[in-house]
């Protein structure tokens, strides 16, 4: 019989024949490994491999691609070498797909013209969503799962049907329900920008991969959380649409089947305008035709006819930001402003936000957590401290049905107080500006406050999270005078140290009505120009 | 302490002081009531109260009362004497709303311009959804509920502001989950046409009502089963669309915050113009601003570019339909191709709908019932023997979780077939013709085959039932040699009765894809212009 550790020995044997195939092979790796990762790949990638990793964004990347500038054999072999680079650094995946990817490439090259939307663009994936193709092995990060053969889901049948080309696959964190990326299968993902912090979860891998630029495109699932890590990181913009606007049809997860929150795709990529041509591309497949389940909703985009009203929530009414946040609150809203926008609060304090995680936090786990717990412990694989305190140190409720009406109704509250901010002068609140978390990255196994991310899914409204600037020591001074109010406010508090945090990238999120997947776009193109982006 | 015969006794009084209001009052009723209830308002009304409550349709209605030629007054106690002969014909209100009906078209009368899509309409609901204004009582037809003070509903809200006269509401069975409409506080509803038959359900009441013409519209609300009952009752269009297409925050009813099967409003009309007038006007209200669980797709006529191509569902693959109901499909699908259309079958052996049925009876009690039970038997109030059926003599699952995947996998497997119908000629099959029923309406406590409507409720796939011909016992003659394929099929094999159904209304259903409300009424359009009407 085989033991635990034995089968986490196997799957990272078989990641690692993965990684062997690689050719040419790194060199020039450090011994030690550099507290700050993202100068890495310039020392050890070719100056071709750089610049087709960096040079291009994506509409560009996929230009030059469909004209044949480039062949999307050489792009490919750059973006596995560049992955590798990240993984080495960062531990950020599974599995490199060295022989799938290039036979796909030659495949795509070897077509007389070039076909679909994404024609020899390299996307990778988290791991738990599956894998086009025969074989495929799909673990979640569990143990019990070391041998399970899965295959492909609806979106990435329609991805692959447009051409592109699927190389990584990354990790994602035990349970998928922590906001830091760690499992026993396959160890802890790291932060590139900096080794004390977390590189955020579910969707960690990515993330590293991303910041890496060893992805430009990445399509992560979450369920809990959305963005609640891309802000760590810069240069990135990653969306989570409303439920069931997207499809997670063919994913594979704990609790198959729960219907008191959903999960959907939250796409990630380097930029804003890359997030909307994947949006479109997506829903352009009419994946309502094969998943019931989606609301059939064309990607229509969205144009503001008068200037766009945006409430800025500077606190959430139970943990107040982390210096940099507020900072980064306040210069974004008087970029806006100047640009003409009509800039509001959004008062939080009586809208309740902890009364929303203590529903959100009982309805993850209809079943208290038994079927996950089960899996974990049935096969050895020991309870890590951020799962049991995201299963067993929240509310518990047991009448679900009770608490799903109870949600509805916060919801529809929400909804009332929104509809309420036309009272003025006549125009709603067109999209409110907002923290995705206290703070920057979060040091390691500190991940347990959610709720600048969690509420959202909470109400089920789309949003988009943009990089806005990094920590300053010297401006993000920590406030000596403050009193917490509670004890997570405490907690968050006192995590707070300028010189741990100095130069972590720090995002902001967009967040629309639920369903306004098109308008939250539109107005992130908005506030960047205002910001002076392009 | 009250006994459960005083509460029953009491709500009943309660009832008799409204309908005493009435004035005139009602006089010609024979002592004995007739098997057939149709000619009764003929013999009491006056002149004038049969020409508004008969010589209309909704659309003409509303234009008289939007040009003033009649008062919204008189048009409301037409309306009102009407609904009382067809209370005392049927047993089919919970309330008749005498002073709150004249008081609101005074108003209305009084208002210098006519206001609203609605002006003057009078329109009658089902009691459990609640009714606009102060010290409003929803019993729901349970004696625990007999004082239960509960308010308005969105819907509701957003037809008041359309300027509807709200005068009747109407019944509905015990726990709301059965397809023939009795219960032990307010009795049971008989079917105007044929005593013997039953009236449907759940919205017996609004069936009754309707088929006496003492309401032009209603608006009912089916969790099960869409429906299942006016094709009983011809001269009526009745409509299910997707769940979550238009709202139904505010009503009242067992498992509130049951989510593993929803519920929607089902409008009901005396003709399909009036339906497709009632749903743009829900939707023009945006009703997804008030309740974010709705879908925010406004109302957009479809058009037909090509041939409508059409499948006949000529069974379930189960039961058998009754003789009249195949006739009516060959009739219908007969002018159908006449007309142009391309007419191919659904081939139901193939796609397991009594899985369906498994799948659905047991995730309408997420809880096993038991919360209905209690509330039930915590008041002394007998469950019926159709409750038991519903709740009791179904499959039971536990895993509620797994069998909504199940449940996601069915409808996927569903959505695949469909669309494998345009592998013939390019285009997928429009919409289906089926049976909404067995038969006719059923004789008196044997309303338990629900396949050909609960079906398309797992599915949540939209539909019009329309009304197609009658029984006639010379046509619809039993086929003595059909051997029942199973024990089902059996039970409504030996149901059937040519002489006790004679004159029967037989109606039928189009089913479209989910959230095609628009599609499936333009269809219904075209297939009503293929039988010759207009």
């Amino acid at each position: 019989m085989e033991t635990a550790q034995q089968k986490i020995e196997r799957a990272r044997a078989r990641r690692e024949t993965g990684l062997a195939k690689l050719e040419p092979k790194l060199a020039g790796l450090p011994a030690q490994l550099p507290r700050n990762s993202l100068e890495l790949p310039g020392s050890i990638l070719t100056a071709r491999e750089i610049e087709l990793t960096e040079k291009y964004d994506v509409v560009e990347l996929l230009a030059i691609l469909k004209a044949r500038e480039v062949s999307v054999e050489e792009v490919t072999r750059a973006f596995l070498r560049r992955a590798a680079v990240a993984h080495a650094a960062t531990n950020c995946l599974v599995e490199l797909m060295w022989d799938q990817a290039i036979a796909r490439a030659k495949h795509l090259d070897s077509l007389p013209e070039p076909q679909g939307a994404f024609f020899g663009l390299p996307i990778s994936t988290k791991e738990h969503h599956g894998m086009v193709g025969e074989n495929v092995i799909t673990t979640a990060s569990v143990i019990a799962w070391v041998d399970r053969k899965h295959g492909s889901n609806t979106m990435y049948d329609d991805l692959w049907e447009e051409g592109c080309v699927f190389y990584a696959r990354t990790t994602q964190p035990q349970t998928i329900m922590h906001l830091e990326t760690v499992s026993n299968l396959w160890g802890r993902t790291d932060n590139p920008y900096n080794r004390d912090l977390t590189a955020g979860g579910s969707s960690g891998g990515e993330s590293a991969l991303i910041a890496m630029r060893g992805s430009l495109e990445l399509v992560v699932t979450s369920v809990a959380v959305f963005a609640a890590l891309p802000h760590l990181l810069a240069f990135m913009v990653s969306s989570k649409p409303s439920t069931k606007r997207i499809t997670v049809a063919g994913q594979t997860g704990h609790m198959a089947g729960r219907e008191t929150i959903f999960s959907t795709p939250g796409p990630m990529t380097v930029d804003r305008k890359a997030m909307e041509l994947l949006m479109r591309v997506i829903l352009s497949k009419q994946p309502w035709r094969k998943d019931p389940s989606i609301v059939p909703m064309p990607w229509t985009p969205y144009n503001f006819t008068k200037p766009l009203k945006i409430a800025v929530q500077w606190w959430d009414g139970v943990v107040k930001p982390h210096p940099p946040i507020t900072r980064a609150l306040k210069e974004v809203a008087a970029a806006c402003q100047k640009a003409g926008m009509r800039v509001v609060d959004w008062d939080c304090e009586k809208l309740d936000h902890k009364k929303s995680w203590d529903i959100i936090s009982a309805l993850y786990w209809p079943d208290g957590g038994l079927e996950t717990l089960d899996c974990l412990e049935g096969a050895g694989d020991t309870v890590l401290p951020l799962t049991k305190w995201i299963i067993q140190e929240q509310p518990s409720v047991k009448n679900m049905t009770q608490l799903c009406y109870t949600r509805d109704a916060y919801r529809t509250s929400y909804a009332k107080t929104w509809n309420a901010t036309a009272d003025d002068d006549g125009d709603e609140v067109d999209v409110i500006l907002c923290p995705a978390s206290f703070g920057a990255a979060t040091p390691h196994e500190k991940s347990k406050y959610w709720g600048y991310t969690a509420h959202w899914n909470m109400l089920d409204y789309p949003g988009v999270v943009f990089p806005v600037t990094s920590v300053d020591a010297s401006k993000d001074t920590k406030d000596l005078n403050y009193k917490p109010i509670n004890e997570q406010d405490q907690f968050i508090y006192d995590l707070y140290d300028p010189e741990l945090f100095a130069g972590a990238p720090v995002g902001l999120q967009i967040v629309g009505r639920r369903l306004q997947e098109e308008k939250v776009l539109a107005a992130l193109e908005l506030v960047e120009q205002a910001m002076g982006r392009k």
